[in-house]
Parts: C-alpha cells; structure tokens; sequence
C-alpha cells in the first residue's frame, strides 16, 4: 500500500484507446507525454487525432514521474508535448500550439477570422462547467453537492445557449466542442453517483453531449469503462491527489 | 451611501492615462470599453498603446453599466472589445485577438515561431502572481496574509527563474510583460499595507519590475496613485465587490 493512493493507477490505456496508442509506438518530431484517464489529456489527443498527426504516444504515470519527462517539464503536468528536444504543457495550448506548428494539417479547429477565433477562446475555457464538474464530483456533503451541481446546470444552460448545433459553432468540429467533449464522455460518474442528468441540462445539452460522445476522435481516444471507474472512486471520496483535485479541494484555480 | 461600496468609484482616468484617453474619443471601428483602474483593462490597453491600433476609448463604471453594453456584452465584464457591432472580452484573448486583427501594426507582441508562442501562452497566465496577490491584498488575518505572501514569493520566484532580461523573453518585449505589467505597478499596495518587498522577491525580479514600471505603454495608461487608494482600500478591508473580488473571497477561479 502507497501512501498516496493514486501511485497504484491502473498503467495504461485499454479498449479502443490501447488501439489508439498501438499505431502511435513509432519514433517521431513530436512526442506525446500523456496519461490514458486524464480528460485535460484527452483534449490534446483528440486535437492530434482528428487533424492526422505524425506523434509518438507515452504512457506517464503522474505520480511516478520518470527522470526524462521531469528534466524536460519540471512541473510534471500531463498532457505535455516534447517538440524538438522542449516541452510545453496546458492542454489547450498544446492544442493551439498544433494549429501554428501544423497549419496545412486539417481540418484546423481554430477559425481563421479573427473575431471567431477569439469567440472560440471565450468558449473554450469552461471555467463555469469543469471546477463544478470537479466540486461536484469531490463533494461530500449533501448540501455541498447540492450546490455544486445547481453550478454546474447553470453553467452548461449558459454555454447551452451558445451551442448552434450540431457543434457548438455549428457545422464546424471547432476547439470548443474538444475541450467539453472529455467531461462529457465521463458525465456517467455524475450521472451514477451525484444525481446529475442530461435530461436536467436542456434538450439542447443533450444533443449536443449525444454527439460528441459518438464522434469518432472521443470514441479513438477512449478506455475501458472499468477502468475509470477505479480512478474515479478516489475523487469520489475526495482521496485523489492529482494537482487538480487537489486545487479543487483548497478552492484555488486548477493548474 | 449606496449598498454596493464599489458604485461611488471614481469617474474617470487621471494623470497620464486621462492625455490617452482624450486622444481616443474620435469613433473607430474599433472600441474599447475600459475602466481607468482594473489591471485586466490595462493590459489590453498597453498592447493597443504598444502597437497603434486606433481605437475609441469608452469608461465604464462596471457597477452601473449602461443599456447598450449589457446588449452586446451579457456578462458586463471589462475590458470588452466591440467590432463590427460584437463584443469580446477576457484581457488576454483580447491581445490575442488584436494580435489575429491587426497582424501589420507592430510590434507583435505574440512572436511568430509556434513554440515560443506557446511559451509566451504558458507563461502570460500567471496562474499564480495574481491571485496570490488579489489572495495577499483581500487577507484579512494575519496567518492568512503570511501565507498569500509566501505563496506570492513563491510564484515570483518561479516566474524570475525564466526571465531572460531585460524582458521576459529577452530583447523582445511580449505579451508575459503585458500580463504582469498591471500587477507591477499596483505593488505599491502591498508594500505599504501588506509587508511586501521587491527585494524579498530577489534581484531578477526587482530589475524587471522596474524596466516594466517605466516602459512609456505602461506609464500611459496609469492614473493618480490617490485614485488607486481610493478604490483598493475596498479591496484591502476586503469589502470589493467586483467579479474578481468576490471569486477570490468564494476560493475559485477569477472569471
């Protein structure tokens, strides 16, 4: 037994994301340091795999960092990309990062018109949606999680009215609809333990929630149900250690 | 006496910053609705000073917000941008937007080459000085006070290790100093009331702190230090009630 309970996390993707990770064994420019359950992962490994490009995969256990990743990203945060021998971090940079450094690769997920590209950025990064996610999830009182989901179905009624539909710019697959789509996909934690239904957020969250989980990059960059499940129970008791639960938990910003 | 103290703030920008704003009453199709004394208006201000953007300069008192910029901009936060009848808001993605907007003013303050771009994103969000700072200035016992100053020396620390000098990326002044600028200049604040030192913080940072104080983007934008006391004694009794204030006293995410 570890003193700190998330060292013993199940060691690697599983399902239709072990596939995933299989094809992307292979030396390349751009090494992709990620950790299989993460969704602030899952956002930079949609963005690769829906523009098609060249990454090598790697498994990092966050809380058994080896010596190389710490050497080139002190801080130890996944998702990280190893580019030309540096790192960067912060998973929406990261996706903008492969808008300017991989330009001709498509479909781009950033509009090239300067007004929507800055609308883009407003909506993408859900401070309302993913803290009370996160609130909602470690809450251990009653009244706290009363509170938190009432948070979070104000905020997805809020981004709701946005939503053009069938993605939130419309027709086109923008950064917005990558950076929801991880908390959408394991919205059955809440659903199954913290009273949180679709049905409560508007048809309109509904649709939209239906078709980012079917769209091809989420379901590539998925595991095992199961699996999640064990990660997940820590941050329902409020156990997990990771630097976002453990931001959550002091009532600071996620890092 | 009104109910919300924050309503009676003074009127309008003074000093140097009042010469800026009176150069920018004509129309342009850009406008920037701003307030005098926020440290996220002032850096947009600073990266449209910096480059020349034309501009129309428009004061708003966010605790009485006129009709028609809740129309365009719902949540009433400022700095908001309108352009071609649309508001934008969120300091940064504001600078990111002048920067996809008017790509021919110079100087870009958002270098070219995609990682370093990235760099300058990762270091621009300053995660940590300026809560730490809004935490160390709203402090009211003095445990709590001692601990956001570590936490702010801490985070300075951090950020000082990466200063090339005299910039944060070297010669070439971005979008990281825009950010920090604001913060900078207001640190008066807690030297006098909060036991604050430039030198606690080390060298790297105090000769940076004053190569930013004394660039001309950011004297042009900076009121009279009396109107500032005015307006962060609230903050220092903890009694503001803007956005920002009320997120650092609920322990979350500034909006």
């Amino acid at each position: 037994m570890s003193s700190i309970p998330d060292q013993n996390i199940f060691p690697h993707a599983t399902g239709k994301a072990a596939e995933t990770v299989a094809k992307h064994q292979e030396p390349q420019e751009l090494i992709f340091h990620a950790g299989w359950f993460c969704p602030f992962v899952q956002r930079t490994w949609i963005t690769l795999e829906e523009r098609s490009i060249p990454y090598q995969y790697k498994e990092v256990n966050p809380y058994k960092k080896e010596k190389h990743f710490l050497d080139i990203n002190p801080k130890g945060l996944v998702p990280a990309i190893e580019y030309q021998g540096k790192a960067l971090y912060e998973s929406l940079i990261l996706c903008e990062f492969l808008e300017d450094a991989y330009p001709s690769y498509k479909p781009n997920l950033l509009p090239s018109d300067p007004y929507t590209r800055a609308y883009v950025r407003i909506w993408f990064i859900n401070k309302s949606i993913v803290p009370a996610t996160m609130r909602l999830i470690q809450a251990q009182e009653a009244d706290k999680q009363k509170a938190a989901l009432e948070e979070l179905l104000k905020g997805l009624a809020t981004f709701s009215e946005k939503i053009k539909g069938p993605y939130f710019l419309g027709d086109e697959f923008s950064l917005v609809d990558v950076a929801v789509a991880p908390w959408i996909v394991r919205d059955y934690i809440i659903r199954e333990n913290r009273g949180f239904t679709r049905d409560a957020a508007g048809e309109t969250w509904k649709r939209y929630a239906e078709r980012l989980e079917t769209r091809e990059s989420v379901l590539k960059t998925q595991s095992d149900k199961e699996h999640y499940a064990e990660i997940y129970g820590r941050y329902l008791r409020d156990e997990a250690q990771s630097e976002a639960a453990k931001a959550i938990r002091a009532g600071r910003a996620i890092p």
